[in-house]
C-alpha cells in the first residue's frame, strides 16, 4: 500500500468508530433504559480513547511526510490530507495528562452543576466551574500561535474563526437587536395555541415528509433534548420532544430536519474519509437554523403546517400559527427563545465566557455579571441562578467556545437565504406548495456537498460572495419582529 | 500497572468494544433504516479488524507469562488468565489472510443463499457452500489437537465439546424420538386460536412483566427474527415477531427473556472481563428453551398466558392454549418445528455437516442427502430445496459447528429442570401463579453467575451432578408429546 492509501484506510477506520459511537448515543438519549447508563458511559470512554490513539499515530505523522513528497495527489487527496494534517497535529499537541484531566474535570463539572442547578445554588457550582477554565487555558496554551488563547477553544468548533473576528461580528448585534426586541415586546403577543400531543406528533411526520424525509433513510424519535445524528448520509435520525402544548416540537423537528439534511447531502466521494461531514458547529447550525427560521417561520410556510396539524385533528388559522411562531418576547432561558432573542443570548454567553478565559473576570463574579448582560441587552430580570447563569450544561462540561456558534448559525442562515433567493428568486410560492427541492439542491450545491473541505467563513464566502456579515440576519429579524 | 492489570485493562476495553459493536447489531435488526445497511456493515468490519488486532497482540503473550510467574492471582483472576490464555492462543492460530478469506467466502455465500432460496436452486448456492466447506477444513487444520476436525469448529461455540461426544448425546435421540413424534401425529391435532397482533403484543409484555421484565432494564422490541441482546447485565432488549394469527410471539418472547436472564444474572464481578458473558452456544440455548418449553409450555403457566391474553380482548381456555402450544407435529422448516420434533431437525443437520467436513459426503449429494434424513427422521417428504437443504443460514454464513447447540440447549434445559424441581419441589403451583422468583434464583445460583468460568460440560455437571444426559429430555418428550 501506497502511503496515502495507507492514510485512508485508517481515516476510514475512524469514520467508522465514530459511526458506531453516534449509533451508541443515539441509543443512549432515545431508546436505552436508564440501566444501560453506567456501561455505555464507559464503552463510549473506551471508544474515545482507543479513536485518540488510532488519530494520533507516528504511523500518520510518517505516512503524511511520505505524501508530501510525491506528489501523487488529486483534488480531494489533497484536501484529505491538508485536514488529516491538521487534525493530527492538532491532537498531538495536548498531553495525555491534559485531556484526560479535563475529561474528568467535565464529568465531575456536570455532576455537581445537576444539583446545583436543581438547588439554585451558584457557589456550589462554582469550584468546579474554576477548575474546568483553568484546565480550558492550560489547553489553550497547548496551541502556541500568538493569538487570543480563546482561539484555541474556538477552533474545536469553528477551525479558523477568532475572537476577534466574533467580537466584530457580535458588537453590531448587541447594537441592533435589543431596540427591536424592546418595540416588539410592547405590541400585543400572538394568542398560544393548543395543540394535543398526538396531533403535534402527526405534524411532526407531516411536515417532515413534506421536506422530504423518508422511511427507507431517516428515523424520527422523541428524546428529552431534541438532536440529529447521521449514522452515515443515508441514515438518519431525528429527534423532537412534546413537552408543551404548543408547536414548539414542529419548529424543533424542522430545525434538527437541517442538520441531518447537511450530512445528506455531503458529496458520496467523501464518504469514510475525513471530509465526510459538516465543516463546523457554526455552519452546521447555520443548516438548522435556515429550515427553522427562514422555512418554518415563513409567513408562505404556515399553511403547510396548518394543513398538516388540520390532518392531525386541530384547525389553526395560518396566519395565527405563523404569528405564533414568529412572536418575539424576551425570556429567561436560552432554549426556549424566540428568533430575535435568541442571538442576543448568545452574545452575552460569549462576553462572558471570553473573560473567564482572559481572566478579567472571576468565576465569583459571573452571576451578577450574568444578571447585568441580561438587563442590558434583553431588559429583563434574572429571578434566580436556575434560571440565570445555572441554566445550561456548557460551561459544566468545558464547552468553551461552543456557544458563539449558535449565533453564528442564524447570522449565516440569513446570508444563505438571501444569497439563495437572489439566484432562485424569492420562495414563497414554492414554499407555499412546500415544494423545497430547488432550496434543498441549492443548499447542497452551495454548501453540503463541501464537507470539511472548505472552513467556516471560507464556506461562507464561495457560498454568498462575502465574509460572516451580520446584515440579512438584521433584516430578516426586523421582517419578522 | 502489574501484568494484571494490564491484562485486566485490555481485557475490559474488548468487552467495551464487544458492548458496542451489539448496540450497532441491536440497531441493526430493530431500528435502522434500510439506507444504513452498507455503511453499518463496514462500521461493524472495522470494528472486528480492531478487537482482532487489540485481541491477538504480543503484549498480551507477555503480560500472560509474567502473571503466570508471579502467583499475585485470586480465584476469579485465575480464571480470568486462563480463559484470556486460551482465547489468545486460539484466535493467533489462524493466519490473517485465512481468517479473511472465511469472512469473505461467508459474505459472498450468503448473497448468493438469499437468491437461491429464493429460487430453490440448490446448484447455484453449491458453489459457495463448496468454498464455505473448504475454508472451514482449512480453519480446523490451524488447530493441530489430534481429534476429528469437526472438534475446532464446535470449539468456536462450545469449548470442550467433541464430534465423537455429540454423536453419544444425539444417538439415542435419533433412536427415541421418531416414534414418540408417529405416534403424536397420529392423534388428532389441537386446533389453532386466532389471536389478533394488537393482542399478542398486549399478552407478550404482560407475560414479559410476570417473567420479571422491568422499563428500567429492559426494552421489547419487533424484528424480523426474534433475538436477543444484553447491552449489558442492566441494559437487556429482546424482540418478538407478530407474523402469523397464533401464540408464537408469546413462545419466541418468552424463549429470548431465557437467553437475556442469563446475561443478566451472571456476576457482577465478572463484568468488563473475558468471563462476563454466556458461556456457550448450547447452554444459552437451555436458557431460552427452558424458559419456552418448561415454563411457557407448562400446563400449569397456560393460565397465566390465557388470562394476559384475555387482557388484550381474546378469551382462551388454558386446556386449549396449552394442547396448542404442545402439539407435535412433523415439519419442514426447522424454526417453526414444536419441542419433540425440533431436535430431529438437527441432529439431521450435525450427522450432514459433520460429514461435509469429514468429506465423506460431497455437497453435490446434500439435498439427496438431506432429503433422505427427512424421511427417516420425521417421516415427511421435502417438496422443494427451498423448504429442504436451503432454508438456513448457516451454512451459507459458514457457521459450521453451531447446529448441535440448538439441540444440546433442549437437553440441558430438561436436564435443569428436573434437577431443579428436585431441589426445589414442583414448580405447578408457583407456576400458575406467575411466581417465578425461586426459578430465576435456582438459575442465577446454579447457571448464570459463572459466566464463562464453567465450560459446557463441567458447568453441566456442577448443576446437575452428571454430565450431558439425553434421558431428562426424552422424559419431558414423552409427557409433553
Amino acid at each position: 500500500m501506497s502511503a496515502l492509501e495507507s492514510l485512508r484506510e485508517r481515516l476510514a477506520e475512524l469514520a467508522d468508530l465514530s459511526s458506531l459511537g453516534r449509533v451508541a448515543a443515539w441509543d443512549q438519549r432515545t431508546m436505552m433504559p436508564p440501566g444501560g447508563a453506567a456501561a455505555r458511559a464507559q464503552a463510549l470512554g473506551a471508544l474515545e480513547r482507543l479513536v485518540h490513539a488510532r488519530a494520533t499515530g507516528d504511523d500518520i505523522g510518517g505516512w503524511l511526510d511520505e505524501i508530501a513528497d510525491d506528489g501523487e495527489c488529486g483534488d480531494v487527496d489533497r484536501d484529505v490530507v491538508r485536514v488529516a494534517r491538521r487534525d493530527w497535529e492538532h491532537r498531538r499537541r495536548v498531553p495525555a495528562e491534559l485531556a484526560a484531566a479535563r475529561v474528568q474535570a467535565a464529568a465531575e463539572g456536570q455532576a455537581v452543576w445537576q444539583v446545583a442547578r436543581a438547588e439554585s445554588d451558584f457557589a456550589m457550582f462554582a469550584p468546579a466551574l474554576e477548575r474546568n477554565v483553568e484546565l480550558a487555558r492550560d489547553y489553550a496554551a497547548c496551541f502556541d500561535h500568538g493569538g487570543h488563547p480563546y482561539d484555541a477553544l474556538l477552533a474545536d468548533y469553528d477551525y479558523g474563526l477568532t475572537a476577534t473576528r466574533v467580537q466584530e461580528v457580535f458588537e453590531p448585534l448587541a447594537q441592533a437587536l435589543p431596540p427591536l426586541v424592546a418595540e416588539a415586546a410592547a405590541r400585543p403577543a400572538a394568542p398560544d395555541i393548543a395543540v394535543p400531543v398526538e396531533t403535534q406528533q402527526a405534524a411532526v411526520l407531516g411536515v417532515l415528509r413534506r421536506l422530504g424525509v423518508r422511511d427507507d433513510q431517516w428515523r424520527v424519535d422523541i428524546s428529552p433534548h431534541p438532536f440529529s445524528l447521521a449514522m452515515s448520509p443515508t441514515d438518519l435520525r431525528v429527534t423532537t420532544r412534546y413537552e408543551g402544548a404548543g408547536v414548539e416540537s414542529l419548529l424543533a423537528a424542522v430545525h434538527e430536519y437541517g442538520h441531518a439534511l447537511y450530512e445528506h447531502q455531503i458529496a458520496p466521494e467523501l464518504e469514510r474519509t475525513n471530509l465526510g461531514m459538516g465543516t463546523s458547529m457554526s455552519v452546521h447550525e447555520s443548516q438548522s437554523k435556515l429550515w427553522e427560521n427562514h422555512v418554518a417561520r415563513h409567513r408562505a410556510f404556515a399553511p403547510v403546517m396548518a394543513a398538516e396539524l388540520a390532518a392531525g385533528g386541530v384547525a389553526v388559522e395560518p396566519d395565527a400559527l405563523h404569528a405564533l411562531v414568529v412572536r418575539v418576547r424576551p425570556s429567561l432561558i436560552r432554549v426556549e427563545a424566540d428568533q430575535v432573542t435568541y442571538p442576543l443570548h448568545i452574545v452575552m454567553r460569549f462576553e462572558l465566557e471570553l473573560a473567564l478565559i482572559e481572566g478579567t473576570l472571576d468565576v465569583a463574579d459571573l452571576p451578577t455579571a450574568w444578571n447585568d448582560g441580561m438587563r442590558r441587552l434583553l431588559g429583563i430580570e434574572v429571578p434566580d441562578d436556575a434560571r440565570g447563569v445555572l441554566q445550561d450544561i456548557h460551561w459544566a462540561a468545558a464547552y468553551f467556545g461552543y456557544f458563539p456558534s449558535y449565533a453564528l448559525g442564524c447570522l449565516i442562515a440569513a446570508q444563505l437565504w438571501e444569497r439563495m433567493e437572489s439566484e432562485l428568486g424569492p420562495q414563497d410560492d414554492a414554499l407555499r406548495d412546500a415544494d423545497v427541492g430547488p432550496i434543498r439542491a441549492w443548499l447542497g450545491e452551495h454548501v453540503h456537498r463541501h464537507g470539511r473541505r472548505l472552513d467556516t467563513e471560507p464556506l461562507v464566502a464561495e457560498a454568498t460572495g462575502r465574509g460572516l456579515d451580520v446584515e440579512p440576519f438584521l433584516r430578516y429579524a426586523s421582517a419578522s419582529a
